[in-house]
């Protein structure tokens, strides 16, 4: 992961990864609006942003949460999945539509006033939606834009798209890998695994490799599980998580482990840079368990280590707390009745074995290592983006099989209870 | 709940409610160490703190943590329930005596030498720890302080015992309850549902009514899972948590169902003075969720709410955040599979309705109501103890069956993050 010494630096980079795909091309415009829930009393700023392709493709697939409650975007979008054609993607940021009266409807209005300025139909657009949950969108504006939306069209940059779908996010993602002769170009919007009132997970990926649907969402499918799904800032997912890839199929094709192995790297690298831009984040942990019976249970343990407050905390004060993680990690199997066996169990920081044959390995001088270990792991406010590269590297060995998964979590810092205390106002 | 408007006041009242069951003693003593683990160079304090029956007895029941990196205590204590007799319960801090080597023989080694000071055998006593993970019991010390805890034993009152186990606890807790001619008293210690470091939550359970093992240990399960089992503060499961409950059998037995009642009354009431007291807390949470299939959905459903860091976060802001509530439902239940019925949902915040059929029942007025309920149900530093005993309450109705489950939480603050990322030096 390389870092940038400013904004601009960085921008820069992003530029060079943001250029689209053949067939498509992308565009931005802004809004205002006063809420109807605050009974008009505050004006709000909003950013629409579409991304479109040249022709309907049918190369198309989406991902969505799995939350009951999901806004009206993620139930259209699951009715899209049953079309033959895709055109593209609206997304808007200040309001998710989620559980707001006509949310369905409005949001349709919104896309059949841009289907039409683009000369195709609604059903061919996905909506994507990340903003405050319960709030109408505001419909009629948003229709207002639509022609200055379609008059707004480039076919250079997807970075516009990138900014524009920004909430708390401290920098736009775009992540993109050279493919035989085609590319995939990622953005992802997201400060919180979800957040659900302003940082859901919106992930968009475009393509000009030729691939079948099938195969799309296939790649899609496995390569999101490996990547985007073993992240956590927070443990919620949200009402409006959504994943949705388009390919163009403007170039030839290449084999499809080809297409699922750079997918991957994509997926992956956009999965770090959202937790390392998570909110409030001053550590990203990187947890690998190993030596598990399955996949799915070395994902699970990694993730509850994760997600526990205390580990959390303790990473924060860059404190080199063993205890909490042995501890969450029998909450974890005990709670399941997942008989590990203990004196198999190994667990490191770092380079620095913790755990081991059922008792703690510590003394001065690993605990010393482990805190300047941490502190170095630590963010601190350079101007850089992103401040560094460095992760808290935490493996746990079960013993117990031969399976193995990585995921990527964040600390818990006054900054994060801030950011989310004090949202909404 | 009563308040109390100064120290004194409240350890007053404490002082009524501590009055030992007939049959029973109790004595404290403190020692100081070096842990070997920080090469001896610095020194912490300890308490010890005895409850010894005058006579042994076989009315004698324990609860303990599903973690399976469980303490040494919890490992013999899981013994001692295949004994005929006990005599009481031994506790101290500062140590918890986890994954430590030779914890085993360290616990029972004291237990040897405290049980000889008192003459009774080591199988009769309960050990009990909480403190830091991982360093080992300074058995010799503890070991030269039997004597004096022996000489330290009083008839009249357990609160030395509630204060001497203290850790990062704002106030010592102690409930009791008289019932027929005799009385229950119950002691916790706990500053969250846990905290693997230093706030694992200990319970301690006398009387004098005389009751049946097997009596003693239905209701002690029973209640237990109503009441301290409804609770939450930070999500984990401690490697130390215990319940222990003990009867001198001194006084003529009430009906099973009186013992019940009263049982459950006292440890609910100890329940909420824990959540109260958790580390950082600044309000109170009260779920109650209702319509559900069966009281464990109820109580898991209850769970994931007052789990969610958003929520938590929220609700510490004073931000009546209806959309995190409603998210965090979703995601219980679509990650289950449960298909509720959105459109059956009722989601209340104290008197003010705030989803139903479907949608958010949000406007100007209602935030506003909600703003100054959550100020109002907010903790600040007065001297009273506990400050106050408003909970937020959040009524969720399923409309998907008969069960209902309230479980007490707390919110997430700044002093959380502070108490958490900071302590052990």
């Amino acid at each position: 992961m390389e870092i940038y010494n400013s904004r601009d630096e960085y921008r820069a980079a992003l530029e060079a990864r943001a250029a689209l795909p053949a067939g498509f091309k992308a565009g931005v415009a802004s809004l205002t609006f006063f809420p109807e829930e605050l009974g008009r009393a505050k004006e709000y700023p909003m950013n629409l942003a579409l991304i479109l392709l040249d022709r309907p493709t049918p190369s198309f697939h989406a991902l969505f949460t799995r939350n009951l409650f999901c806004g009206a975007p993620v139930i259209i979008g699951r009715e899209r999945l049953k079309e033959k054609l895709a055109r593209g993607i609206l997304v808007n940021n200040k309001i998710s539509n989620v559980a707001a009266p006509g949310g369905i409807e409005d949001q349709e209005s919104v896309l059949a006033a841009l289907a039409k300025a683009v000369g195709d139909r609604a059903e061919r657009f996905f909506p994507a939606s990340t903003g405050i949950i319960g709030w109408k969108l505001p419909a009629v504006e948003m229709r207002a834009k639509s022609e200055e939306l379609a008059s707004s069209l480039q076919s250079a940059s997807l970075l516009p798209v990138a900014e524009a779908m920004m909430t708390t996010d401290a920098f736009p993602k775009v992540r993109s890998a050279r493919c035989g002769e085609g590319v995939i170009v990622a953005t992802a919007k997201g400060a919180g695994m979800i957040e659900p009132n302003l940082a859901t997970m919106l992930v968009f990926v475009l393509t000009d490799l030729t691939i079948s649907r099938s195969a799309l969402k296939k790649c899609l499918t496995r390569s999101a599980a490996a990547t985007l799904n073993r992240i956590s800032i927070d443990s919620d997912q949200s009402t409006s998580d959504m994943i949705v890839a388009l390919s163009s199929n403007c170039k030839t094709s290449v084999p499809e482990a080809a297409f699922a192995r750079a997918l991957e790297g994509v997926l992956g690298a956009l999965s770090e840079d959202i937790v390392r831009n998570g909110e409030g984040v001053t550590h990203v942990l990187k947890v690998t368990v190993e030596g598990a019976p399955s996949v799915e249970l070395a994902a699970s343990a990694g993730k509850a280590l994760v997600n526990s407050p205390l580990v959390k905390t303790a990473i924060f004060g860059n404190d080199p707390n063993v205890g909490r993680l042995v501890s969450s990690l029998g909450d974890f199997f005990g709670s399941r009745g997942f008989a590990l066996p203990r004196s198999r169990l190994t667990v490191s920081i770092g380079a620095v074995e913790i755990f081991a044959n059922d008792r703690f390995l510590l003394d001065e001088k690993r605990e010393k290592r482990l805190l300047a270990y941490l502190t170095d792991c630590s963010f601190s406010l350079t101007g850089r983006f992103p401040p560094h590269d460095r992760s808290v590297e935490i493996t746990v060995g079960l013993g117990a099989g031969t399976n193995s998964a990585t995921v990527l979590g964040a600390d818990l810092s006054y900054d994060y209870v801030k950011e989310n205390a004090s949202y909404r106002s």
